[in-house]
């Protein structure tokens, strides 16, 4: 009936302090996958902390959750260990990874989830094997639970990075979202929608027009937004605005409503700017 | 590409046993919010315990924020710091605040946030001023993560509140949601509805006739509940109760089923109670 | 107003290392229900590391509950205290159980929460009476707070699980859900549906034909699934398939889509399956 590990087979040998470990997935609030992750971490790293960035990430939406992960870790302490999971592919040859950067140490499907923070720093990465694995009930449906959390745990109690397994070159990298400039103007796309309707664009803070006042941003349907708000109490309620978003990119709000509803954009939608 | 600070910037200097800190907001389950808040309190506080309150708060819904910030705060032990961000009025020339009174210590924006928890108990309170201010990157847009966060960490480490900022004696509060009494009866109204469905009011208990059997309810529509129940078992499925729950407050409710759905009531509505 | 208990009715007596505690409930990511429970665990138990199952468990879904119940905690080191909280009966003469076994410790009503984890191992079951009542003011509607959480925390703490109250040989259970082997096959039902919508059967994997791709699933409409496939990916998109989840029972899924939607079948549909 169960999958339940007998208490002799259980690890609990780690005295490592109070280790950071913080968990990413699609898994949602109502399934025993996230709680089941959480218990394995437990049973390999008695003493650790475990933090929830977010589980309700869109079902096998791997492009919001590297997303996410990559302005969610980099404000933690650089010892702390992420593990996210967002895997469609598992059961298939797609490895698994761990990379080691400046922001911290990721543990994750080799399916582009690591493309943000590994273009920001690519650290180290290796393929995770064997001995990292429960082998005794490795499932093909399930590598969050027999794969990436005993790894985590027992690299967040200090196992070595180089034991892992062997050095990767090649992760797989999502299509790089950078806005491209040329003499038309900077041409970026909606690279994320958060939760109050917010459309994130690719098109970064430091590619922006000297002057906020002449910019203008040109959206799908000839619609444009004259000028860059500085924050969101800026323009009146229910009026498209453009302003410098917390991570740093050009984002299009509207103040006490959803952008993303009132304009019908969504991600990868084009967004062109252009100073005048 | 992103807003992570250099290792250098970062300060782990705390020494300051496991402090409590809560977090409560409607960012959500599927963005970078709350993981980020999380992070920053970390690298302010490296053994700061972090638990979720909730944050699925109705987007920019500050009555119902601060209604669930004092019934969950009120549990926790007095030294627990408590993070509160549903701020609609972000960028804004609003203030920040930190109250502490009996209950802890609560860091939010003054937008009414706090009101439930100052009519308790005003204790001091007190405006969040610069040197809590990450200010290389204050954002216009993401105040918990570059102000709340970081304040809340280090008044969790011991921070002396009198170094905070100057003392507060006009926060915002959110208009009282006292019930009144006069010759009709008690003049109250939805203040919230859970996620059951259940309707709590702003009538107390305290404030109820003496003899539960003769209390009437009436609510919009001209519909009445005689009698108060002790508990959701005692009325037939399907039939709407008025009960004392949990929080000392009269609720509305139907067992095994929401009460706002079938009475078509939400919060703000009118609710007359009377003995006879 | 409020149900904050006085400073010095608080009780911070426990110097118990530092236990670990889980919750699952259904009371969902936007009330103060959860963060309620976790104040008062910390104010009896305050070295308590808390840890989040899952709280969106669909409302008053006790089977729901007790399968996530079983598979997450399952996972955990066996001094693990799980308080889980779906509780439909909260008010009447329900029970309140302490149930512990080789898998944990568990604080639950007695409505059928418990039937996998006692199956798996019966252990030892107790009823919950006076001590632990935080009797000056034991809601009658709130048993999560007022009973479940202050037990948890103690016994976390190490109170005698004897002292509990007497010794209970009947707990509710739900029905058994089997799958029964005859002549035609192996007969039984869908007992789980997830987030990204795969349906769990009660089909154990050791009740399976010894050769997969001579195994035949029934699924009600005369549809039917011929073999078993390995992992997700072994199917086409969109077309279903069934194997051996992460449960060690029998699934049907559909490669990047929900098969509960696909195929319109939810708990309780019946499945067959045989060899040929």
């Amino acid at each position: 009936l169960t999958a339940v590990p007998p208490a002799d087979q259980q690890d609990t040998g780690c005295s490592c302090g109070s280790p950071l470990l913080t968990l990413l997935s699609d898994f949602g609030d109502r399934d025993y996958y996230v709680g089941a992750m959480k218990g394995v971490i437990l049973r390999h790293a008695p003493a650790a902390r475990i933090l929830d960035l977010a589980h309700q990430i869109p079902p096998q939406d791997v492009l919001a959750a590297a997303f996410v992960l990559h302005h969610a870790a980099g404000e933690f302490p650089p010892q702390t260990v992420h593990v996210a999971v967002v895997d469609p592919g598992v059961g298939t040859q797609r490895r698994a990874l761990v990379l080691r950067n400046r922001i911290g140490t990721f543990v994750a499907p080799d399916n582009g989830l690591l493309s943000l923070v590994y273009r920001w720093d690519p650290g180290e990465v290796r393929a995770l094997v064997a001995p990292f694995v429960e082998s005794a009930r490795l499932s093909s449906t399930f590598h969050g639970r027999d794969l990436f959390a005993p790894a985590a745990a027992r690299l967040a109690c200090g196992y070595d990075l180089a034991q892992v397994g062997p050095v990767v070159r090649d992760p797989v990298l999502l299509e790089a979202t950078h806005a491209r400039v040329d003499a038309d103007g900077i041409h970026g796309q909606v690279i994320h929608v958060d939760g109050f309707g917010n459309l994130v664009t690719s098109v970064a803070a430091g590619q922006l027009p000297a002057a906020p006042q002449r910019t203008r941003v040109i959206l799908p349907g000839n619609r444009s937004i004259a000028g860059l708000s500085r924050t969101y109490a800026d323009a009146l309620p229910g009026r498209p605005m453009a302003l410098v978003g917390s991570c740093q990119l050009l984002e299009i709000a509207v103040r006490d409503a959803s952008a993303a509803a009132l304009l019908g954009l969504r991600r990868g939608d084009p967004v062109r700017v252009h100073g005048h």
